[in-house]
């Protein structure tokens, strides 16, 4: 009853859609097609910045930018058109991203800014680099749910430097009337000692000074530190989960692991680590040392046996035996085609006798249904 | 027995009092009120010590100081004069804290400090922005439980500091006489280097001098990095003991679960996650994947059904549909009032079949008495 | 069987010698009597390099430190003179640290060194602060159980900083002949730069040699975050390790966990935590939330409730009231004399209904026989 | 059938090689034989490139270097000749390290090079370092484990470095015409303000600058602490891994376990920890407190009571004495020849009562096979 078809994972990246329209949308949609845009769009706008490469070259460089400008347009209203809720679609954070890449540099021009100026608006494009991040929700989520100690440690931050900048101005506005002219100017070298940048365009000569610089400095490395250590323990917790859904995805819809309670399913779907391998990639090789098996979810692999290669298909499993016997791998395995793989790893496989007897039972009836020296 | 009324985290913030003594204290303690007059005390104290602006505004600046002392004097009298123990309320950390942000700057002025100089003290306003933050008492936990070996890699840093200090004094004094002249000059070289800020404004140049000045960076890259890892490992506990406390203290009081021994309320609390919402805020929304379920603690929502808008009240649970059948959200659901939740994320909600059939029980108990097509 | 007796800890610190000798050992080990003249001694001889003072007070100056060195000298003799085992004692390495505070200044002066340079042997003295620290032993751990790693990040720092030096002379030596004239000028930009020091007495010029810097730059950052990471990670189970051994040791001694089994005392002595108080310092506080109880394990409490003080005695507990009934402590309670307490917080008390039965039977079999308002 | 021979391991780095071939293929990949002629090498070419070496000893560097890569070359050639599969120990990713040690120098000298410059390829011997480096394989482990969450994390960087060079050129093309001339020109001062490097070469001068500054410097620390959590948590996991394949490989050929389910086995595992020790290196020290007892996994230990040195062998344990009554180590217990122990720590020993009863059994059946006093 937990295991009806999950929606999420299913489709190992291959064009689904039946329609052209679909097939259109899946096509617009795709990194492969807007990121080297994206890449060389900025690498132009940058270097179009360079004094010599501006007066030499201004017709190219505009040039390439309008057309970078009009393919993310096109990009956009093929997007639009193609999606079910057209009005819906309009109005979503990735249309306006679209928009932003397509809409800025021929509008800027429209209103008189100059060539130059203008191309400067490419760096929006850099935009879809972050949208395109699979693992930027990840982060995302850690940063939210951690968001108070996060913003505690933030204002503590802040405090601390509004009392340093006073008192450096304070201890150097005698001895160096210029630099620690009053505390907005003072503000801007504690900004640059909290956080270990020193640049060393302003630095404190009186006694006193100086101990508010160390104070600061160290103060600096203890925020960082509180920082870093709320962040490395939220994202174990993420990784976990992360892990966990992707891997209960799959294994639910193994016919495999179908006679098991959804309390087992859960275990073996953290046990499990799902790997997806491009066609004709070797998944292990013969002589190498073996630390996991592997479950086949999707696709199909060969076990390559001398020239002989005998297909496995979804639903079978293979790598055990390195496992049980600790001898290197008998045989190369590849994958046949595009494979989604479900990784169970030595130290986990050693666990399961404790703890999930029924998977082990599972394995052991399947070796007996075959032939030996097949894995 | 062990899940009497729990007074912490009651109220969701709505005032509560019943006499005008009452209202008048929440009012004067409330951070919306105090907020924005810290930030734009510190604004004026700040952009006054601008030369232009201290010559040419220096009444405006002073008065505008002198008005934002006065509300935190009548603030600081209001709540000792509404507190049940005023001798007690007068001597807390908070009225000193109150006291430090009225009593200065007047002081100073009376005394005979000039103008500029009494908007100084303006500083100590900041101290409030200290007090007002929730997370604080966390951060502080973490720095107390962990004070042994966060001091011992502090004596660390002391006694690295002195030792390269009086290498680098013995290195470059033949070299730089002028920059390092003694050992409190090579103290200042040394704190700008371990904490790898680095000025520039001393550096070494004989091969000994570069030697200790390499070894004090990689030590103080050393030192940081056990400065975080001593946090991180501690906030990771704490973190969970804060989210364990919060969520017992609703879950004891959801009739749910009335039924459930204090071992299961425990599980429960470790699995369940408090959010609060504001009015009318989205809380899930229809045709998006489901990741939890909630349970109401507090307040009122609504599922909107097309133009339909049914009430759920506390002690209602929703969101469970999704994840049972792993389909996207059938339905919005918005915050009617202010609402207090319990998320079960879904990761938790699998691994409950194996450790908590009762919740589960309850949980399909309660949707078999409900009609179809609320969730 | 797994309970008797153990040593460590159970002295509370109180000088426990009987005859004149140990009393004096005591003395002489105790870190009072030393941390203030090792300090004061640092701090004469940094002062003391200052051109000023060391042309003023020399006489004063050498004094001094000569009488701290003279102080050492007595301490290492009675030490010694009071161990058991005296020739074991001369070569350990407390006696070595001992004898370089004591020996070098009067051996630097005998064999003709300046004053001023003898007393920059001062500087030994500060390894007495890491010998006296306790956590040390803790850090030193971590250390030691993950060398294998921490070296290797170590050797990737070398290889990277070898490369980016020779890379970097190879791309500056036509451009800056001066500053980059050969491998080791260029590891000194290196290292400065890899450590995110950035003095700025070097910098690259050229664009190879700034696409190096950045790249040296942010490969300092990632070989700093894994340091961290491995740390963190190991701190974990070091503290934890810690605290059991810690509370394990006064567990087993206490009447009220005699019947209990070692996996119960196992397990309780994981949910409890060791702390010591000084006479007379309150441990809980009327009034306040409660948020753990405590066992006294040595020492005497009193319960202060208006004028009477009812005093409790080892063996017994308190505070369970305020965690039973999430109410406000009802009584201030204050160490008698040394008090060496068992802490168990809120979150383990609610945990334990599932997991220790046993304590939750014993803490009511007491309570019962108890007076009610007693806590 | 879960426990056959492990073959990782087991050897003790001791020579096996039975033939002549075996054993110089042993001794060719020795590190000790490698290691101190990569360092030699590399500091000399390292110090070579100092103009005052380069000119006198141009000869004597030049033949180092020469007769190093020849040392490398012969290596490289026994290593070849020397394995099984000679064409596919060629292509080995190792082989390939020996050949850039061996190959380049003379190659650049037959093709004109200037004899300085030749020398410079010295620097690939560093490569060396890195293969030899055991641990390295865990940290390439956790990087590819959580490359997703890292790369995001770099794009995150790329696209905050782009914004903020856009905006820094905006900022100050006006007022510093020369540092920031360009895009490419502003992207420096980002980079070194963003890693917190901060020379100091070119720094923001106007007010909008400096904004765009700070809060480089922030999200730098912020970018770095996010990265620093990423490898903190997913260390963790690696750690305990290799942990348990190590000591799994042991446990499973001990005699001493062999009555005991693979779950037991998985604990007991989990539980010790493998160590090695040289000969004659003291294992524990009498008089010394016990925190941990040790299994004999391979090779012998001498226990030394007063002048008699009983032996104990592979199979037998010691240390359990001071577990069990918390007393010091009542002897010495020296490693005989090379040899490899189990260790279990107090806290885990203690732990076990409750989780695995069987082995605390065979502890005890043993001891009273053994005279009493042998520990």
């Amino acid at each position: 009853m937990l295991m009806q078809k999950g929606t999420k994972g299913a489709s190992l990246d291959m064009p689904t859609g039946s329609t052209f329209k679909e097939r259109l949308a899946e096509l617009a949609a795709h990194p492969r097609l807007e990121r080297p845009l994206v890449l060389v769009g900025i690498a132009v706008m940058v270097v179009g910045t360079l004094p010599e490469m501006s007066a030499t070259y201004a017709l190219v460089l505009t040039g390439s930018c309008l057309s970078i400008a009009a393919a993310f347009a096109i990009l956009y209203a093929v997007r639009i058109w193609s999606s079910e809720h057209r009005a819906m679609a309009a109005r979503s954070p990735a249309a306006i991203v679209d928009l932003l890449a397509a809409a800025p540099i021929p509008l800027a021009l429209a209103v008189g800014a100059s060539a130059a100026d203008a191309r400067l608006l490419g760096i929006l494009w850099a935009l879809k680099l972050i949208r395109q991040n699979p693992a930027f929700a990840l982060v995302l989520r850690v940063l939210r749910s951690e968001r108070q100690p996060l913003l505690s440690v933030a204002t503590a931050f802040l405090v601390i430097t509004l009392f340093a900048s006073t008192l450096a101005y304070l201890a150097e506005r005698q001895a160096q009337p210029e630099a620690f002219s009053s505390i907005p100017a003072a503000l801007w070298w504690t900004v640059t000692t909290i956080t270990t940048t020193g640049y060393g365009d302003k630095t404190p000569i009186s006694f006193f000074g100086r101990v508010v610089g160390g104070s600061v400095m160290i103060a600096g490395i203890g925020l960082f530190a509180l920082w870093a250590g709320i962040l490395a323990s939220s994202f174990s917790a993420e990784l976990k989960r992360r892990d966990f859904l992707e891997s209960w995805d799959v294994v639910v819809r193994l016919p495999l692991f179908r006679g098991l309670g959804s309390a087992a399913l859960a275990e073996i779907a953290r046990l499990l680590k799902v790997e997806n391998f491009a066609p004709d990639t070797p998944i292990v090789r013969a002589g190498q040392p073996g630390d996991s098996m592997y479950f086949i979810a999707e696709g199909e692999v060969a076990v390559v046996v001398g020239d002989q290669r005998i297909p496995l298909k979804a639903g079978q499993f293979f790598g055990e035996a390195a496992l049980i016997a600790s001898a290197p791998r008998n045989a190369t395995v590849v994958a046949a085609g595009r494979a989604r793989l479900l990784r169970l790893d030595v130290v986990e496989f050693r666990d399961l006798a404790s703890r999930l007897p029924e998977l082990l039972a599972i394995i052991h009836s399947e070796d007996s249904r075959r032939k030996p020296g097949e894995d």
